[in-house]
């Protein structure tokens, strides 16, 4: 059985009236060019005209389904790499292929499917780049994104970054908890911070702690975190704590995860990389990234 | 009177049930971290710490209004130009206070409202960078965007490049009619495809004819068209015609806009730029552009 | 290719949601009576009995697909103009033919395309008379519509304008920009007012300024302004304006047009007309006009 | 107590959501006027310019305060009688005063509340007529309207109906079972079309069978038809059959009520008028009518 | 011709979204244990394990349908009494069986059409039980349930009820009219309340009147009360005022219900059941009701 | 700082909108008693009638703002235990009391709110029954809910849960990954399928295995696996394996709970309990169970 990222999105659900209304957000009373071009029938190619891993296809393939066509060929999935250079042809690598199929659907359909996919590809793409540099490090860890997405555009992000070979993180206030300095000052402590959380949160959602020191880490640990959040810690710094820490509940059946985050990039992170943290999270892999070129051309006979 | 550009957000309307949603994006179900923080009231700073033309404020102010903040006060408005180095403190810029909130409201709003004015001061800081470099090289005319925006997102994406000193471009498939070569060859010609588009579009619709060569361009205008986007000429070649055109039809009541497009970015469109052309448009200055950096602390007290 | 009125409406949108929504609001729980008549299948037609312009057949259309109806066949089209008594048989023109489908089926989608047939049909055929009326007095320009149409019904108004073939004026307060005295007044100047509008609106949404005299309609002009509308000016006085402004521009490249609105009928529009003004607009052809009698009978065996 | 239509209408509920719906009927995106006139602060007047039954204060007054506008005062209720000749000045009634209101907020629900007021006091008005009218020949018996309203808008025209003094009749197909011909012919017989409509609807709905013979209105009653709709019988047959319907059961504890419908005007209905039919209806209050004219004028300083 | 109470459902409507809805209930974003099955194809039987009368399986065919599950064959239908003892093998019986679909379907399926199909069977077989009861003791008339139903579910249990063989009482606040104390004061007297109430519910809505006394009685059904709720009467008062209140009107037109209501249970509805009482409502046929067990199963090969 | 349940609802959010819509479910056009009734102001009390743990104030808070009551005075909080044969008066408890109110807002919100207060305290009442006798056994682990909620009423149910001291479980299929012998059989060992579901879900999602062996829990374990369903183990060897499995893993690092379900209730559950066993899981307190009687009576003066 070969596994399908597009069986993440359930067979029916919100994305579904999303992509609606993504479509009615291009259309908000009357499609004028659909009326002028009426219902010629025409091939249509789908390109990717840079290198990237390809993302997003799940999601177009609904805008093509709600459009109306039915005639397209999908030649790539998502998770594919695509490199118009040594693949394509001309630089470009036909994605996907629509045929005989009337024109005012593909024209409706193309804005918002380019749209989705060199935004997703995007995401991917950089997801990819830092996970593969990471790996080449012999980090062996999860590189994660955050909840910094686009509004709205969370489920395209956060799948996108899966994609990409990194880990979503969590994916909102309801997924997993996370207890920063303020809900501790709140409560008092640590150990009460997360009692209140797992009073609520019950077995089942993970509660990550926030801590600015070993000690606080420790009480984390003790109160029963699953995650701990080391903040605030410099360089090297930062693995030396890491290590006390990993080092004290070795023997234990407390088992944690350690995570760092802040100002990571794809450009600094190689200087952080130490498998002694379980996770490194960076939003700089979905947001404010790149988008992946692609274009649909009808196919002039 | 002072223009202010919250305005143009209408006092009720689908924006509003929008930000809701992208509040429940946020919590599927419970929001455990509410439940640990209580209702302990604190004050909060939102902080600008990057140089920017701030953008948002008007989408966040409705952030904080739905999650029951009111005790905020902003310094700044869209539009302003912040540059943290020269104008705050630390490198930070205070931008909005809040003050004597429950701290899970602040907590709730936190993440959306900087998701918006990250992206939305992105946006308008890349178009204002464009639009200063071109005005600088004497250029008198418009840079507009495109309707390559996030799905979902593209009226806090067109409203970011009005803040950002560009020009939103048609809004949708709706607001000017754009013929390409698909349009005319179903139709037969340019002349008859305008005056298709003419027939249900009415007089309050503008069209706009994409066209190949001269000639097209001449068709097109004697056709009606409001504004010709010369396709597929070459550097010179653009002008030449450009002056060609508007030369040909200078003693006519004839009157059009040209608009030039295609591969445009801040680094290359020095090279293109010619007061002959109405309207050069590009969507480097809102598709993968990145983002500025805010955030929200809770004043420690 | 042969034009098509229906391809105005997109593919998927929220028209279809709205079709969707006018059934519920015809049964809101249970539909008793389609249980007591149960599956038994019928024919049914669906009859004009009035003389019209057809108009709405796109939407009834989605009514009966979104009821399960397939076996239907339409032999008349939108803009098709129908005369019961001369195409007809008993005062009856069949206009579309449902076999062999289940009586719940019909009974359910009767009523909701009854409605939307009658009242579309109704503004077709009253603008349609307009027009006509116009063109047999020689005027060779527009006959439009207003904003002056049924809350949540926009859509079929304005599409019915257009069937009949009179223009459908902006959509909404986002299409085009109209500047009336009280935006004046606010900025000081029709100067000022038509700078800020294009400020935000750019060159894709177009600019009315509603003008008291000759020489506000010249300032509006020099400005900018893309229509003109002439208020407050008597019959002849109406004419020798509009002559005027016209003359005074006509060597330039300044191209507009001038509109006349306010208390036009069909029945005094013919004092009216001029080809020097360009667009009458009137809410008579679609506000309180009546309706056109269609019907839709089980045929009996 | 005093009675008060606007109760009607819910405190909350779905309603409420159409207003803000059709508020963004009239702004897809930008309110560029909005963004023009500002924030000035003005006065204006909503007058009524025709002779009417005031109806759609409800509606107009959520209208109001979704835009924002508070200071708003009412001078006339739903209901109320309204003749700009008698009781106005230069032919206008002042309906409301706002003061002190920033413009856009009134611009935005100048259009919206119009539309509403304008249709509802026509369809209360006409109403009222035709009830005015029977009452004036001595009929003493209900005048209905049907479900042949505006889709999307019932609430409004049923609204208006009984604010014209008429009954609403059914509100949709769940409220009251009508039984006609085709689901008689379905399940056999009157008799076990009645009780198969009783057997789901339960006690608490009615039923309403349509026959075609004083013999079927028999056995529709015998089987616990609520009312019996006449239909197909001429003027004098009417009131024969109606009489002797009555008669037949007048000492038993059958009780019913008898209706008549089809083609009725308020230019025809005097001719079939008898105090022997308990109901009349007809579409001819509510579909087609003509509207009463309303307007809203800013208060020049 | 068969009656067929899935038809009660309006083809299309909200209900349909409804169960979308619920789809989207449970999956808040990512359909995990989707992706790890995948697409392997397998059967599936839908298994009864309680004796009960079924219920709920035109919601659930519309589940499995929105999960895109076509393969799939009913034995049987609502209101269909199962005995898995007498009618089954191993305590349970096929109710439905799945064939050759992918696993992911019939996982994202399984938890909402149990979750309704349990609920459903669950009410259905109380009411079954209790008119089978009531029944048996000799009773003609009708027991009903009440608006005590779980918010947003109320279709469901409404329609359960029916299946059961009781009445649904009225659907909402809008379906009939229910005079109770609080009413009356505000109005001051019984009649002027009915008087109010028909004025704008018309005729085609029925209006029920509690009374605390026979006096109380006789004056709703003077001014044309339908039903007539008894509240407050000890047992036996009960019935010689029930008595007292049918012959008093035995020989007039005034037609009139009875109800009887509060605290009625299974268990000592036998001391109040009387045929001169038309109608007892209680709450226990479906509001804490039991469950009945489904459970599905995917067939191992 | 005293912890409030309340505050796991987000302040604005989807929740509040279902509010509205159960609203709605109530009134489907018309409100004909607040008609009769009108704007008379009175007080009322809301009543507890029954021994229970007081749950879905939060809700009904939201119900009563909805419906523009603002003078209500709330005397107990959910999580209360509330007792009116020993607490209260004449056998109720007034939970609430509104004062000076119209009486058609009390009408209106009156059925939703104790809708929704019944049955949300019926299911606290059953979750502190149980988890009562599971403490004073001795136990001193998690009783957990399922996802057999009411399809729609989900948060209220799982709020319910928790309010009561019972633990929620997983929310939905996003929440927490559960991979059972269908997964397992797809994707061909236990320790594959748990790399798949990690590699999608990420490490802030939990993991659980249903597992038939106690060689099967192990390799769960080893895997990674945060909770191991044990299935179909007979009572005593259920205790047996979880000492072993919890033996063989004590000391190293991998940190797992151990869960128990199927067929528990408060009957039966004490001849299960250990505390070798983390969660014990049963829908018998939430699914079927009884309701909590509150009603809302008017005050008469």
């Amino acid at each position: 059985m070969s596994l399908n990222y597009e069986h993440l999105l359930p067979l029916n659900g919100e994305w579904k009236q999303k992509i609606t209304d993504w479509l009615s957000e291009d259309v908000a009373s009357f499609d004028y060019g659909a009326y002028v071009v009426g219902d010629n029938l025409d091939d249509a190619n789908l390109y990717c005209k840079q290198q990237c891993v390809l993302s997003g296809v799940v999601f177009a393939k609904e805008v093509y389904k709600q459009c109306g066509i039915t005639n397209i060929e999908w030649f790539y999935k998502d998770g594919d790499y695509l490199d118009p250079q040594t693949m394509g042809k001309d630089g470009k690598i036909v994605v996907a292929k629509i045929t005989k199929t009337e024109v005012r659907k593909i024209l409706l359909a193309e804005r918002l499917s380019l749209n989705i996919l060199s935004r997703s590809s995007g995401i991917a793409t950089k997801s990819n780049q830092i996970i593969t540099l990471a790996r080449s490090s012999g980090y062996k860890g999860i590189i994660a994104g955050t909840r910094k997405t686009t509004p709205g555009f969370r489920l395209v992000d956060k799948y996108s970054m899966i994609i990409g070979g990194c880990d979503p993180h969590r994916y909102d206030l309801s997924s997993m908890i996370m207890l920063k300095d303020n809900h501790i000052w709140s409560v008092g402590s640590i150990t009460k911070a997360v009692e209140s959380a797992r009073k609520v949160g019950g077995f089942s959602v993970k509660i990550e702690v926030e801590v600015q020191s070993e000690e606080e880490a420790n009480e984390a640990i003790e109160a029963g975190a699953d995650i701990i959040m080391l903040d605030n810690f410099s360089g090297d710094g930062l693995k030396v704590a890491a290590e006390s820490i990993k080092s004290k509940w070795s023997n234990t059946q407390k088992s944690f995860l350690l995570e760092c985050s802040g100002g990571l990039t794809i450009d600094n992170i190689g200087n952080y990389l130490s498998n002694t943290i379980d996770i490194y999270s960076t939003s700089s892999i979905h947001q404010g990234t790149g988008i992946a070129d692609f274009s649909l051309k009808i196919v002039k006979h």
